[in-house]
């Protein structure tokens, strides 16, 4: 016997976490049924636009990332589309995407020490970072091979002070930036140690940071193996860092996405 | 050299689409940003509420399909959450999603010689399910393993209808039903069947077809992955029937979802 | 009930196409047991022999391949080796090793006409490409992106001819390329096209003609991704040209290999 | 620039770790290409019969494993033959194949240490269990859910002892299953354990362990899912457990295999 708490199937009938699936379609976003399924009840408005946002930020980083290598190399072989798109996310592993899960797991332990011990996150701050040098361990979250100001970070930030959602993990996360900053050794937060904070301030189990970065990705995935199988040959050289985007040009979002 | 249409990378900068990408966090549903991605645009409000419908209508199916079964599998081996949950989408195949394709190359080749020959939908089943007779192939999207009246169906098309998006590829695949039915041979129009409809009415390239129904069941597979990984030993007996459902009893949508 | 003609599983004994994997051990080298379950029996000496080298064939070509890419690009990003090999495997498609099996498909087809028609192989090639050319089809298994007269294709003919495993597919292929000669269109009869042919001659399946190619590389594969995981950074910079092998220098083959 | 030691590529010339791929072929049997990609040298007699039975033991072990059983989902969906068996090779993870790798790790470790302190294996069980107990480790290797005496665990110590290739890891091994049984609760060394005490003493490094299984595996998935796709409807229902062997009745192994 095998139990699910998942979908219960019958003919005519499919019920996910309680709700019927025909009543979701056309009620609830896609990404907020992606909510109930990792947390076991619908977001409500405020929790719903953060998820939003998070499966934006892993989107799409061009060419480079192996998520996106990955993915091309298999499309260009002339294998049905999945095959490419699943390939490309087999890549998503501890030092691709990975650094959610494991930011995850030390803010969630240290706010709770910290919570028991009465302190400040700026409190926090240096017994953390002392106990992980001690282990050997570096803070993962912080720092990235392009960008030392990411735009991602600054807006899922920016959200989740807006909607209420950030908590002691986004304020124990700064806390550990300004430590550095002190330091003269400023380093950028980046879009996984972001995503880690906040997930950790929605209550998501970090056993599920990476699969929040491969939900967001997967819809990249899907463009660019697409484009790989219709725009390229087959078993191109790919070995190329010469890049080009032709995409359409900057542009504002349209009047009906703007608030 | 390669070109790409897909993202710009700059430092601290990343546009996707022409969107930047903290412009469309916070403003754009991931749902409309998969449909960018797919169609270089985003979505009006109507087009935008019925591609989170059809990602829904993807999302899960119990623990039967092959997707749910390869990630089960995979997961129950002691192996990083996204390598099962990649595993079982290499499961999106011919067979399984593989319709939406198939029947979305056959709906708009059809539809498009309707056009040209001045017929109606009903005056083109006939001559149509001839010609696939003749080539020894059946008409995709059609019959289902356990539902004869599939709710998601229902849904997708009443959507299409209410949101003025429904048209030609709908009416045709009605039509082939009619035809089906007025022989006694009445076959369910199942959801891969459904999607396919909507899908050509909404202007998608058939390639994508595949890649609607991987990019809902994601979703559903990294919900099923994590409850294998967290709630049943490894390596337990997987080839049983013996099924029980004890999540959340069946609820109504919270009054927020409701219109 | 699912019936399979591979193993029969018992306490304490496993039985492989009838035999024992305990005697199997030990007494029948590993290439002899992949011929035994793909063909049903176990290989003659000569049956054995080529189908080492067949296996060989496919090992490893250096970084470039899709294969190889993408199991480094899996490798490098934090994941268990089984997942990058397994994934670089993914990338064996239509236009990656999948010339063998539509190679194969061809010239099983035409070696039969051939024999219904009484023709010899010259007299063969000339309609065959005919034929494929009216229907928009290149023949598959002929030129290289690197090699114009392949080492491998050269010793898998040599080996089949001289162990009298060469027959008419063979002969068909050899005729094929000599009809692109006379042409003054000269093109290389390359590893796939030699793998082709010879598994037609040997009698397998052409469906099992990816398989071929598979099998052999995995273990380049398992090499290719242990060393980007033991020496590389991770989520280093794939794109690049600038390549150099600096493994153990040419030698010759050990006495005891040597006959 | 990146270094590769493993193929050297040049146009009619591919060079592996220092041997011409097409002097391999036809002297170097498939598995001691493999043996000299996995440690730098092709093996000397005894090594290269030790890895045939090592590669040829993880080959198949009928329907209920997570390789065979996501393979066969996955196949049965209508995808490439690769795909399901790459899906299938997914599934070697922590809790399927690993305990080679573990098992290899512990043993490696422990011998070492036993050398530095001059003691013999039984001296080291004792304290190396006490050790484990300590962490809450259990030692991986022993106890199979099927096989109380695995058969293949039998042949592979007996050749290894036989070729002289068994040494401290496998004595080890030995003397804590002696250990166990003292205590009466006598646990059996599966195959994983065996794989890992022979491959320890052969020098292997412990982050292969996985791989070693692997590659025996590929064999067999490629003829379940070929017999998958080949033998059963697409899509049919997997979870059952009536299952029946129909293939050929066992078998002597033919006189030119018997020594």
């Amino acid at each position: 016997m095998v139990k699910t708490s998942i979908t219960k199937v019958e003919p005519n009938k499919l019920v996910t976490k309680g709700y019927k699936q025909d009543e979701l379609m056309g009620s609830v976003p896609y990404s907020h049924v992606i909510y109930l399924l990792l947390k076991g009840e619908l977001p409500g408005k405020k929790e719903g636009k953060m998820i939003d946002a998070m499966l934006v930020s892993g989107i799409d980083h061009g060419l480079t990332p192996p998520t996106c290598l990955a993915a091309r190399a298999i499309a260009s072989s002339g294998v049905p589309l999945p095959t490419a798109v699943a390939g490309g996310l087999l890549s998503v592993g501890d030092w691709h995407g990975g650094a959610i899960e494991n930011c995850m797991k030390i803010l969630c332990g240290a706010v709770e020490k910290m919570k028991e011990e009465g302190k400040s996150p700026e409190e926090m701050a240096d017994p953390l970072l002392a106990e992980l040098k001690e282990k050997g361990q570096r803070m993962p979250g912080l720092g990235h091979r392009i960008h030392t100001d990411d735009p991602r970070t600054k807006k899922l930030f920016g959200l989740a002070k807006d909607l209420g959602i950030a908590g002691d993990h986004v304020a124990l996360l700064e806390a550990i930036k300004a430590h550095f900053d002190k330091k003269g050794k400023s380093l950028p937060i980046n879009v996984d140690g972001a995503l880690a904070g906040v997930a950790c301030d929605m209550g998501f189990d970090y056993k599920l940071g990476k699969a929040l970065f491969l939900l967001g990705r997967a819809g990249g995935l899907v463009a660019e193996a697409y484009e790989e199988m219709t725009r390229e040959r087959p078993m191109r050289r790919m070995y190329t860092e010469d890049q080009e985007y032709d995409g359409p040009e900057e542009r504002a979002l349209p009047e009906e996405y703007q608030e």
